[in-house]
Order: C-alpha cells, then sequence, then structure tokens
C-alpha cells in the first residue's frame, strides 16, 4: 500500500460536480489500495470573485489582510470535497494551510514554505482517512494566515509529499501531460512518458505552462516523483522524476519556445573591463531581469553587447540602455520586440556532442537566421525572429524525430 | 478612554459600499477616544450561498465539514473590513475564531465558548489598532473549526466583551432597538432607553426578535452593558442592562407576543400521582419541548391537562397525546393551532401586585377569553384566540400606558 499526494486545480473542482468527480477518483484509488491525502486549489473563479471585492474595498489590495481573504477560497473547496467523500462513506477529514502547521516566512502574497508538521497527517492516514489540505496556503510564526501566491498548491501538493514521503505526488490539471513542444505548433508533438526534474525546468521556465516552476525545483529538491495528468481522463500522464531507472536516455526531450522577450543591442561601447557591469548594473538598478546575454568583440577596441528582457520591461530597458550608451560613449542602440527565443532541452545531451550543429543545421536548411545563442548544460536556446517561430519549432521537432518514442527507452 | 466591542450583523457588511460605511462609523468612535474592537458576520447571502454549494454535494450536511465551510464566510468580511480601516489609515488586524483562540466545545454547528484568550487582542488595543474578529465560529481542544450556529455573532461579541471588561458591547442590527411591543401591531409602541437582562430574555424568547437569547444570557451571566442599535442611523438604541442605576422601576416594560405555538388538551384523565410525567414523558421522549402546562382537578376524580408545543410539532404530539389518552384511560384528546400567546414583562411586578388583575380587565373589557395563564417572576401571560392577537396587543399596550415615557425614568 502506498502513499499518493494528488493535487486538483481550480478546474477540476470548479463545481459541485466537479468535486464528486475528484472524490470518485480517490475512491478508485483507495479501492486499489492506496492511502491518500488531497490538496485542492479554490474552485475556478472563486479567487478572482473574492479579488474583485477586495478591490471595490481597497483597489491596491495586498498583505496580511489579502491573505485572510484569499485563503477561504480553498477552505471552501476542502471542506466540499470532505463532504463528498463522506457521503460516499470514505472517511475524511480537511486542513488548512494553518491547521496541518504549514509554516512559511511572513512575505504576505509569496511566502515561502519553511517546514511542514506531518504527524497530524500520518494519524489521520493510520486511522484510514482520506486527508484534504487546503493548497496555497500556510502560516507563519505569529499564526497570520500567508499565502504562496497564484499556483502555490502545485507547490503545497509537493511538500506535503515530500514531508510524508509519499510515493508520488500527482498533480492533475486541465492537460493530460507534457508534450515534446506544443501541440498547436507542432501537430506531431508527443506526450512524454518521463522527464527529468531538470528538463522540467527548462520546458516550463521557457514556456510550456504546466507545472510551477516552484513545486518542481522542489520536488527535484527533495526527490518526489511528480506526475502530471489530466483530471478528466484515466491516463498516466507525464512522470517527472530523476534520471535514474531510465534503460536509455532520449537525447532530446522537447522543444520549448518563448514569444515574451525582447532584444536590446548596445554597439560600439569601448572595450574595457568591467563593461558588462557598467551595461547590466544599471539595468539591474531598475529591477529588470535579464535572460541572454551575448557579448562580441568588434574590430576597433569596441565591442557589441545583446540581451534580451521580458517584452514588458522593453521600454524601460531601452531608456536606460540610452543613458548608459551616452554616458559610456557608445556608438548607437537598438531594440527589436519582434523575437521569439526556441530552445531544444535534453538531459541527454550531456553526454552526446553534435547537437548544436544537428540544430543549426536544421534551421539553416529552411534559411531560419539565428540573431543569439546561448547554451546550458541540458539545453542550447536560440533567438530568431519573430515570424520563423512556428517553423523552427517543427523544424526542430522533425529533426531530432520527437514525434517517434526514443529507442531503448522503456515504455513505462 | 473606554474600549467598545461593535458587532454588525450580515446585513450591514452586505456590500463593499457598506463595509466601508461601517469603517467610518468604528473611525469615528476612534475619534471619539475609544478603543474598539468590531465582530462581523458574513455578508449577507453569503452563508445561504455556502449551504447551496453544500447541499448539492450532500443534502444533508452537517458536522465538521460544515464548520470548515461556514466560517469561511465571516473570515472574508474580517478581511475586507480590516482593508476597509487601513485604506482609512487606521491600523487594524483581522482574527478568525482559531486565531484569537475562541476555544468552544466540539459539538459542531452548535457549539458553546468556553473560554476566550483575549492577551492577543489586548496587545494589538495597546498597539492602537482596531481589532476585527469573525463572529459565529471558533476552535475546539483539538484544533478543529467550529460554529456557534444562527446569531452567534452575537455570543462572540459578548463573549468577547466579557473577556476584555468592554465598557459597552453595542449590537449594530436593521432595527434601532427594543420596544414596547412590535410596532407593526400597535403603531404607538415607543423605543425602550433601557431594559434589563430578565425583561429582554422574555421578550426575545416570547418573539421580539432582536438578539440572540444566548447573547443576552451571557451577557447577563457577565454583567456586559449591551446596547442594540441602528447600524444605518445615528441614534443610541437601546441599553440593556442591570437593575442598578435605575431611579425608578417601570412596572411593565412591554407586551410580547408568540404566534408559534398550538393547544393540546387531554381531558378525564384519572387524578392520580405521576399522571403529569405519564403525560409528558412520552411527549419529551418524541424530542418535543412543552412551553406552558395547566392542570385543572375535574369533579369526578379526573383532571384536564393543556398544555402548548410549537406548531411545527403539533401533529406529532396529538399522535403521541392519543396513545397516552388510550394507555391512561382518558376520555378524550383536542387540540388547536389557531392560538397567540401574549405576555406582559417586566421586572416591576416583582414588587408590584395587581399587575395581573389590571391585565385581565382590560382583555375582559374587549371581551377577550383567556384560555391558559401561565406566570413567573417578571411576566404573566395568556394564550388566547389567534384572531384576538392584535386587539388584545393593543389593548394591554395602553392598559399600561407604555407609549408614554414611565414617570421618574430618568431620560438617559
Amino acid at each position: 500500500m502506498s502513499l499518493l499526494v494528488l493535487k486538483f486545480g481550480g478546474t477540476s473542482v470548479g463545481s459541485p460536480d466537479r468535486i464528486a468527480r475528484v472524490a470518485d477518483r480517490v475512491l478508485r484509488l483507495r479501492g486499489e489500495g492506496h492511502s491518500v491525502v488531497v490538496v485542492v486549489s479554490a474552485m475556478s473563479g472563486e479567487t478572482d470573485r473574492l479579488l474583485t471585492l477586495a478591490r471595490e474595498i481597497q483597489p491596491r489590495s495586498e498583505g496580511r489582510e489579502l491573505d485572510v481573504l484569499l485563503s477561504t477560497g480553498e477552505q471552501v473547496t476542502i471542506a466540499l470535497l470532505s463532504m463528498a467523500l463522506e457521503a460516499r462513506g470514505c472517511p475524511a477529514r480537511s486542513y488548512t494551510g494553518g491547521q496541518v502547521r504549514i509554516l512559511t516566512d511572513s512575505v504576505h502574497n509569496k511566502a515561502r514554505i519553511r517546514s511542514i508538521d506531518a504527524a497530524r497527517v500520518r494519524e489521520d492516514l493510520e486511522g484510514g482517512r482520506v486527508v484534504v489540505v487546503a493548497g496555497f496556503q500556510g502560516v507563519d510564526e505569529a499564526g497570520s494566515i500567508t499565502t504562496l501566491g497564484r499556483g502555490g498548491s502545485d507547490t503545497t501538493a509537493v511538500a506535503l509529499a515530500a514531508a510524508l514521503t509519499a510515493a508520488e505526488c500527482r498533480i492533475y490539471t486541465d492537460v493530460d501531460g507534457v508534450y515534446t513542444t506544443d501541440p498547436r505548433v507542432a501537430k506531431n508533438a508527443r506526450r512524454l512518458e518521463r522527464i527529468t526534474f531538470e528538463e522540467m525546468l527548462e520546458m516550463a521556465s521557457l514556456g510550456s505552462k504546466v507545472l510551477q516552476i516552484r513545486a518542481v525545483e522542489f520536488a527535484g529538491k527533495y526527490n518526489v516523483p511528480l506526475r502530471v495528468l489530466s483530471s478528466f481522463e484515466e491516463d498516466p500522464g507525464t512522470l517527472i522524476t530523476t534520471e535514474e531507472g531510465r534503460m536509455e536516455q532520449a537525447l532530446v526531450a522537447g522543444i520549448a519556445f518563448n514569444q515574451n522577450e525582447a532584444q536590446l543591442t548596445i554597439q560600439g561601447v569601448p572595450d574595457q573591463p568591467g563593461i558588462a557591469y557598467g551595461i547590466l548594473g544599471p539595468i539591474a538598478d531598475a529591477h529588470i531581469e535579464v535572460d541572454m546575454i551575448v557579448q562580441n568583440i568588434g574590430g576597433d577596441q569596441t565591442t557589441d553587447f545583446t540581451f534580451t528582457v521580458n517584452r514588458n520591461d522593453f521600454e524601460k530597458a531601452m531608456e536606460v540602455l540610452q543613458r548608459v550608451a551616452d554616458e559610456l560613449g557608445a556608438r548607437s542602440v537598438s531594440g527589436d520586440t519582434r523575437i521569439a527565443k526556441i530552445s531544444v532541452v535534453g538531459v541527454g545531451m550531456r553526454s552526446h556532442a553534435g547537437i548544436a550543429s544537428r540544430m543549426f543545421k536544421a534551421l539553416a536548411r529552411e534559411s531560419i537566421n539565428i540573431r543569439m545563442i546561448s547554451t546550458s548544460e541540458i539545453k542550447i536556446s536560440v533567438v530568431v525572429d519573430e515570424r520563423y517561430l512556428e517553423l523552427g519549432v517543427r523544424t526542430l521537432h522533425d529533426a531530432f524525430e520527437l514525434d517517434q518514442e526514443p529507442a531503448g527507452q522503456s515504455p513505462s
């Protein structure tokens, strides 16, 4: 008998009917001999309803009282799900974040979990009960209610799974797993049976919004097997786990992309030590996050410096950069918002050379011009003209034969 | 500087606008130099919304999880009111029942308060903050959320006022005070400036539904001055307090009435010891509460026995009584639902004879037949034919000159 932590998001518990379906699913898993802890979000629409109320009172609501307000959303769901379970003859008990003592820091609206007192949950499980826990919320040392920020319920589920050393943490959502790339872009995208934590982090942060990044980090850190699966279908979904136990490594797990960035270039900067800091320091001071950074040395003791930022920060970044250019005596500043970033992700590339050249060759064959390149141990990203985004993704998906099950990868 | 505990019901906090008005009122009282604790109910309609959700899951919702669900209603209000106060520059802090440790027994859905840990509230008050507490809810020894039953917010306010030895507990509601009788029945009904706890209990339990009986009992027990006043007007309302400090006692405080009872009579019961228990025992066993009881001795070694029950229990009570009559060999059983109870209430009657005769004389003058009479130290109740209800109330209101300020009673 193994312990499972299940997490259902707002859409999956969006109505009494859907909550009843979640209860049925829990019962099936119990019938298979599992112990079950369920983490739930607020019913879809509830958090927005509460935020609207708050904004009518105070347009810029934040802080302690906003957490007191928003945390009621999940509390409603835990009560309803526990009732649904008990109506089916299944003993259940609900807990708010504070009751199960999910201790966090005191940063309201985006608190971080410090510890969980799992003793009470264990006692209930031993007593044969299903434990239903409110996601997204905790309590600080002073006893004030905190929330973990949007999507924090995933983190609650993983943290509970870690504290209870659960066999698996299952995140039920409205997608049925993690794909080799977005199926809306490449029709032959394939659902992955497994992906590593590191790959998932790259896929998530690059735009495949299936799971909260914090939840994946947490799962990786505490080695909690994490499964993403559909709350509306019976399907194994995708297992996110360590590299261990895999017969054979796929070279590339998937193709991620991102259309939310803009590119800025400062040209003809005198090439001297500290120049990178001279340029990026003021950008950081303006609270703008920089993603890719590329520097070329020109022929005339000057250098060109290119970086990308979130599109929302583009205007502000251009202003800062223009001021920096004036101070440094740079030749010119230019920017472009019509760019896209495409990344090839896979832990297999650690031990296999040639991924980069295969990638560049495929793009060249389609005459897609590469404007920037950035690499890490398990990914290679390129920036291209925005209009080549879909073509680029499809080209790379085909080049690495991602529509096919990798040879030697075990089917379960 | 005195400490006030204010309580606002669902209608008074029914919208963000109304919550803003409550905040304004709190600020005015602070401006007058008061320390303020506010107890609030769920926004009007919210509890019903939650109950509807629960019933879709489980038609007969009750127990622990129902409390987890319903307690979110007040939690929403405390957050919104605290935000409204802070938006006005007034430091505020909200607490759920569990956070301020309103410790109750474990009888879910109708728990009773055992103790309150007022230390945290005192600390906030000393720090110059307004404390906003969720009414209606508490927490049991095991840390489970409990609720006090409908109207329990009044009890929360009184209990907090007692724990903090507040100068006054003010219950803001949609009526502006306690009247000598229902103004819809007697147009010349007068609002009372003061009434004693005992009188208020009789008035409330007899049908003037202004305050929860439990809250009045609690206030009387701990001697908490209680004021009922309008949340929409500026007005002193009615102060409920002890008899002390009153210059002169009014003989009668008011006329209460009740149209929710039914009368049952069993005639020709053999008059022998234990007969009352023989009749009322089976009624109690059927979980039917009995209000008035009258027994007459007949001339033939038999007795007639009449009592009243809630109209909802009438059918069931008739069935039980018929069975009892058969067993005891009584002559007949009869019942009537078209009755009304009218009561004259006043602590003054303790020391003044003649109230009963004045009452009966007034009713006789209008040819109103009295079917039952029951008396206590501070009230005299009669049962009359339902069609005489309004006439009877008006007649008694005039007979005791309740439209006029009693002579000698100080005007404040």
